[in-house]
């Protein structure tokens, strides 16, 4: 593939913000001309462009105008085509403050690159063929990954094992329809390794390859995108507590290395790798005062957004109207029932639970004297995770694109067995056969449109 | 200088936060023998230890446990002496976001290094000669810059303007006080050089010059930490339309590259280079109802905070009890009278304001015709600088450090001209000769004690 774009692009690279550095980066066929009409070596040696690829440089930004200095700066090159882009990119490392980062970009953008857009930098890696669309999605993965286990993950799928599963069914597929469009252009002839008698199992191969994929959906989504939970009871059950508890392992996790507590990461709770998002807590801080009434619609609403409902009770005040109005609100969820205080006298059995409150989850605690919290986590994990995901052998989908594209490969792969089980003529397999690979091409970017594509790489942030 | 340090450190050199890549900074001697633990080079050549200086090794990141990969990586070497800190510097530009930036640190971190502190690496630069504090100092100036004239300003200092003046004035110093002591311990011969007729002049010279450097202090402090300007009246004189012109201005020239909103730069409205941060806006905001008391408690405040008050009139009210009780709270501040809505009917007249409230500057305006909003800005710069700075050819003071360190200096040359101009034995000259020397010398870091090394160093952020 050589379809280069003709222009040069450019953005800051690193996060908004201040910190020790930051990074202008620069990609496209004039990246060393405009680099070198503002970059000075210290040591005053050959220009940008004449030195190797895969070198960095110490030097100052000049305004060519003024001839003032801009700021210090590492400039690293990668040329084409062993780049991020597959272009000649470059790259300079400046200091990480808002104004040295927009003074040098400014400069390079008046030498004559572009601004990039989101994104853009991704495209062209994909563009010029150095990697497949599942891949430059991954990027993004990688880098809003929530937990160790998330970016595993994503940095399989950027390491191409979705990519590498995806085009072995493929292959097969294509094996299969090879044979089939020659048995229809030769219905005399016998093709080569064409076993007739065999394509039911092949095509049943296929479909349970697609739905293994597609069953991996779910957890990827957990993985990825975190499991939002609500912790949801009458006032005085514990929620607070039950909340802070959480909130304090987290913040153990998060502050043994100085400064990720500003970070978005503190919005989770890492689970075992699952990114847990404990939604709407102020909501829940609220109903410290007893005298309030349940909020039967924050409760709805609550419970609405949520993949999991942690729901409490009191041991030691029995089953109340309350309780009972609160379950009708969130008995379409997944639930867990947490009797809470077990350390006073319970006036609850499990067996009352059973008949009101049908939930197969169900587990005693008492926060005061931290009895139960870590089975809690136990099934927390139990209720989401079916079974756990081969995520070292296998590859998982975490993207609701991939999972649209598989849906419709397995819609096209499960006519194909009913149009052979009900011996259609090859010709009507050959088309959804077709469907089949179009479907599963999408995840791999051969057979998505350009205004697709183009969507895609927006949701990217700045200077990817 | 030969004080290494023996231990190497390692800490996310770039904003926290998300974005398309982040860099991992290693520094110390053990910087490529722990990289070469982790980083996996694609070509599968030599090990990092082995790579030439200024050179990038595209690779991956891999867990030495579990042979996982963590991420993908360009790794950028800097063999000391020539890198930031004069240490072996290591680099990993990882993907952006905080879980890949994490787990590499935290890999980083088991084979050997130690988390920097803030502001370490830079500690290192200062500690190894690379560097000399004021330009250490300049650094993180040259981050925390708020515009292009402030950033300027610190990559001056970084380049070391002001440690070359700061010499300059220091060898003269030097010379007077070799010939002194010289006469002293030989009162009988005669001193190669030493014309005791001109210590007069030398002495005044060095006055000058210290006094040269203090007085860019002022300007050098608001070009560095911007302008904190409020705008008074009473209700309905126009203070939103005023606030709302300013930020409107500067909506204009922060939007003008994507995604630099978001960041603190935002704050500051960008005055020919001088940022200017009008405070409390909510509190102005609040006004807009016309019953609202003039809020003595709060203007009081609002202008004890204040560099800069802007009090405004209305040309159509004439001057009410009101205005004379807002100016009583702030006429110990710089003000700006601003007689606004030229637009109606006088019933104000300069002579009766003069007489009333007798500022140096006065300025009548519509913001409803958007007259005379220009001239307000350049009444406002007139206000705070005196003179014009000659930021290109003299040194400028930006931090209040060094303007401590300067006015003891000061008195210090002032002591030495006193004693001198009394006839004093010239012992009593050379000791406060010595103590100007001392001041002078705490700017660029001879004389400053471990401990407050230790404490400037720890206003940086993490990773430089």
């Amino acid at each position: 593939m050589d379809i280069l774009k003709e222009d040069t692009i450019a953005a800051i690279a690193t996060p908004f913000g201040t910190g020790g550095t930051g990074k202008i980066r620069i990609s496209g066929p004039q990246a060393y001309q405009i680099g070198d009409k503002i970059f000075k070596s210290v040591k005053k040696e050959k220009k940008l462009k004449e030195q190797k690829t895969y070198t960095a440089h110490y030097g100052e930004i000049r305004d060519p105008k003024t001839d003032k200095t801009i700021d210090e700066v590492v400039a690293i090159m990668m040329k084409k085509p062993h780049s991020f882009t597959g272009e000649n990119v470059l790259e300079f490392d400046c200091h990480g403050g808002m104004t040295p980062l927009r003074a040098v970009l400014e400069l390079v953008l008046k030498q004559g690159a572009r601004m990039a857009e989101p994104g853009e930098f991704s495209q062209r890696a994909f563009l010029n063929g150095r990697i497949d669309l599942a891949q430059a999605e991954a990027i993004i993965e990688v880098i809003n990954s929530k937990t160790e286990k998330s970016l595993d993950l994503a940095i399989d799928q950027l390491n191409g094992k979705l990519s590498n599963k995806v085009e072995k069914i493929k292959d097969q597929a294509v094996e299969i329809l090879a044979h089939l469009e020659a048995a229809i252009d030769y219905p005399e002839d016998e093709i080569e390794g064409f076993r007739p008698e065999k394509l039911g199992d092949k095509f049943n191969y296929l479909k349970q390859e697609t739905d293994k994929l597609l069953k991996s959906s779910k957890q990827g989504k957990i993985y990825k995108e975190g499991l939002k939970t609500v912790i949801v009871g009458k006032p005085n059950v514990g929620k607070s507590s039950l909340l802070n508890y959480f909130l304090e392992e987290k913040r153990a996790i998060v502050t043994d290395i100085p400064g990720t507590t500003r970070d978005v990461i503190e919005e989770y709770i890492n689970l075992k790798g699952i990114p847990l998002k404990i939604i709407d807590t102020a909501g829940i801080r609220e109903t410290k005062d007893a005298v309030e009434k349940i909020g039967v619609e924050k409760t709805r609403k609550l419970a609405e957004k949520a993949d999991l409902v942690l729901f409490m009770l009191d041991i030691n005040q029995g089953i109340t109207a309350e309780d009972r109005e609160i379950y009708q609100l969130i008995k379409n969820k997944p639930v867990i029932i947490i009797v809470n205080k077990t350390d006073l006298e319970a006036k609850i059995t499990k067996e009352k639970i059973k008949e009101e409150f049908p939930e197969p989850s169900l587990l005693w605690i008492s926060i005061l004297k931290e009895e139960g919290l870590i089975q809690l986590k136990d099934n927390i994990l139990a209720e989401i995770l079916d079974e756990e995901i081969e995520a070292d052998t296998e590859a998982v989908i975490t993207q609701s694109r991939h999972r649209d594209a598989l849906v419709k490969a397995q819609s096209a792969i499960e006519r194909v067995i009913v149009s052979h089980e009900t011996k259609m003529p090859y010709d009507f397999l050959t088309i959804d056969l077709k469907d089949f690979l179009n479907g599963l091409g999408k995840i791999t970017g051969e057979t998505v449109a350009d205004d697709i594509l183009d969507r895609i790489f927006k949701d990217f942030c700045l200077g990817k």
